[in-house]
C-alpha cells in the first residue's frame, strides 16, 4: 500500500485538505494519506521545510511527500517532484524541501529532481491558486499508482534551495538564531548538538532571559523553570519546564541566541 | 475499499470525531475515513453546506460523506441519507445537503433520499445529543458495508433546502454576499464567474474597501496589495496577498459586496 | 487489519504525531491509524484520562490505544503497556489509563499490564523528549504487527491511578465538579446520570449562575437558554443553547457544581 504525506499552510477549517485527499484516491485508492502539518503559518516555506524534514526521516522506504506552501502558485515558479534518498517529494520550487534536500546530500544519498510538466497527470482543469488539489496531489497519486518519476517531467538540476541560519563562532561560544517554536512554546534554535560536540554549555543568553540550567530532560528541574535541552532532532532548545518559553520571553522566529562554551572538565 | 469522508462542527480536542471513526470501523473495519472540516463554526449549517459540496466533487464514485453541523439533534428533525449522482450522503434533514443538491439537478443527476426509520442500523443506544456518533455513523458505516439505501429509511421527496444567497443585478453590476471566509482571511462571495459572464470587472466594492484590481493569481501584484480574482471553485474572491483581507477589511459572513461591470473592449 | 488510536498533547502544527505515524507504518504498514485527539492542554493527563476513556469504548476489540499526555518523559516514570478488557493501551505510567482501567473492574474484565523494558521493540535511538515517537509508538506498532503483550515488558500490578472526583451528597442533593469543557463550551460535571437516579433535578449551581431547566436534547429551549442535561456519555451536562456555557458563566476545570433533587412525584 502506497504511502503519501501531506504538509501544508491550508489550514484545516475550510475542507481543501480533504479536496486534495478526494483527488488522490479518485486515482490511486490504495493509498494511506498520513498529515504531516496543516498549521503552518501562512506562506512560511522555511517553516514547512523544517516540520517535513524532521518527521520524513521516520517514514518508510517509497514515502512520498507532497509539501504545499506555495505563495507564488499560478506564477512561473516550477511544480517539481523528487526522489530524495529512498523517498519521494511534490511540491512548488520555492525551497520547501532544502532541509531534506541537505540531510541526503550530508548522507551521501541520491537527489534527483524533475520540473513537472506532463499535463496528463494532473487534473484537466487547473485553477490559478490551488495546485496542490489540481497539480500535485494528482502527480503524487500517479506516483503512487506506480508511474514512474521520469516521466513525470524533466530532469532538472537546479531546484531553488533556501539559505538556511547556520550558528557563528563568537569569541565565548556560539550565536545563533531561533527557527522554530513549537505547540507547547519551546523554542528551537539552529544551534545543533554536534556544533556544541564535547563542550559544556554555561549559558543560553535570548532575549528576555538568560537561561543557566541544561539539563537532560524536563523533569529535572521544577515547573515553571527555564531550561536549554537538546530536543528531538538535536536541535538546542529553550523551554520553560510545564510552562511557554515563547510566551514568557516574547520570542519569535529569526531571534538571536547566543551560547557561551567552556572546556569539558578532565575526567 | 469503502471511503467515509466526515464534516462536523465538533472540533478537534474532545475526541468525539475519534468516536465516531470507532463505531465505523467496528462496523466496516475495511472502510477508509477522510476528514472534511471538523471546524466548521457552531451550528453553522450554511458553512458546511459550502466546504462539504466544494470538497466532495473531487471524491470517487460511491463516496459517502457524513455531515453532522445538527442543532436540532434529538428533536423531530429527521435523520436522512441520500444518494446525489453517483455519491451518498448521510446527515440531518436540516439543509446541509443543499449545494450538493442543487449541484446535481445542475448536471441533470440522479437525486434521491430516505428517512433514516431502520433502527437496526443505529447504535442500540441512542443519545439525545449525539447523533454522529449513535445514528449518522453507523448509518454510514452500513452503507459502506454493502447495504443498500432503501434498506436504511422510507423514500422522501422534501428534504429541507436552505435559502441559498445569489447575486442581483444593479444598474451598473451585481450585488452580492460574502458567504465564507477561509484560514487565510480570503473572501469568498456568492457571486460566480458565470455571473460576471465576459463582463469586465472594473471594482469590487465591500464594507471598508474598494478594490480595484481583478488579477488572476495572487504573485501579480505585490504583498499587502487587495486584489480580487476568482477562487478554485470558481466564486469571485477578495483577497490580501499574502495577507488576511477579512481582518483587514474587518469583513464577516453576510456583508454585501457590490461588482461595478462593463463591457470587453472589442478585440 | 490493526487499529492503532492517538490521543496526546502535541498539537498539530508540527509535525510530531506525523512522525509517529511514520514510526508506526514502518513498523506495520497494514495498520489503520486514527486521532482521537492531539489537542489536550499541554500536560493534562486527567483530560487526555477523560477523552480517551470516552472514544475507546467504540471501538473494535484488539485495537491499541496509545496515549502520550508525557510531563514524566525521560524521567524514572515507566512506559507500561497493558490489555483493559478486549483492547490494549500503550503509554506513560502517570494515570491516563485511569478511567480506561476503572471502566473495565466495572464490567469485571481483564486488567493486565507490563512495565514496558524490551528495548528490541522500541527506536534504536530513544531521546529524552519524545517517547511518542522513540519508544511508545514502535511498541504500538509491534503489538498491531502481532508481538504479544509479555514479550514487551514485565508484568506489573501496580500502576499509577489518578484520584478522579466524584459526587459527594449534602443535605439537599450532590457537590460534584466541572472536569471537562468541551469545543461548543459544555460543561460537563463529574455527576452521572446513575448518581441522580429516578430523583428529580430541581436546579444545578454553579459559579456564575442558577439553572432551573433541565432538559432531554438542546431543541426544547430557545437559544441562549442555560439548560443542565445528560451527556453523550451520561455526565450532567450544563449547557447554553446554541451558545457557549463556558465562556458565559466562566467557568474553568475544577469549579464546584451544586445540584438539589427532590423526590419523583408518585406516578
Amino acid at each position: 500500500m502506497a504511502l503519501i504525506t501531506l504538509t501544508t499552510d491550508f489550514g484545516l477549517k475550510d475542507g481543501n485538505v480533504g479536496a486534495m485527499k478526494g483527488v488522490i484516491l479518485k486515482i490511486a485508492p490504495q493509498t494511506q494519506i498520513v498529515d504531516i502539518s496543516h498549521l503552518i503559518a501562512s506562506q512560511a516555506i522555511s517553516e514547512a521545510a523544517l516540520v517535513l524534514s524532521r518527521a520524513a526521516r521516520f517514514f518508510p522506504a517509497g514515502t512520498i511527500h507532497v509539501a504545499v506552501v506555495d505563495p507564488g502558485v499560478g506564477t512561473d515558479r516550477r511544480p517539481i517532484a523528487g526522489l530524495l534518498g529512498n523517498q519521494y517529494v511534490v511540491g512548488p520550487d520555492n525551497g520547501v524541501f532544502t532541509r531534506m534536500i541537505e540531510n541526503c546530500e550530508k548522507q551521501g544519498q541520491v537527489v534527483r529532481f524533475v520540473h513537472l510538466n506532463q499535463r496528463e497527470y494532473w487534473l484537466p482543469q487547473i485553477s490559478y491558486v490551488f495546485h496542490g488539489r489540481d497539480l500535485f496531489a494528482p502527480v503524487a497519486a500517479h506516483l503512487a499508482a506506480g508511474v514512474i518519476l521520469n516521466d513525470l517531467g524533466a530532469p532538472i538540476g537546479d531546484v531553488v534551495r533556501l539559505n538556511l541560519p547556520k550558528p557563528a563562532s563568537t569569541p565565548d561560544g556560539l550565536q545563533g538564531e531561533v527557527i522554530h517554536i513549537d505547540h507547547f512554546g519551546n523554542i528551537s534554535t539552529c544551534i545543533m548538538r554536534d556544533d556544541i560536540g564535547d563542550k559544556v554549555i554555561q549559558q543560553v543568553i535570548v532575549k528576555g532571559g538568560v537561561i543557566q540550567d541544561f539539563v537532560n530532560t524536563f523533569g529535572e528541574k521544577p515547573p515553571g523553570s527555564l531550561v536549554s535541552l537538546y530536543g528531538s532532532s538535536d536541535n538546542l532548545l529553550i523551554c520553560e519546564v510545564n510552562g511557554n518559553a515563547a510566551q514568557k520571553l516574547g520570542i519569535n522566529i529569526g531571534d538571536i541566541v547566543k551560547v557561551t562554551l567552556k572546556d569539558r572538565a578532565p575526567a
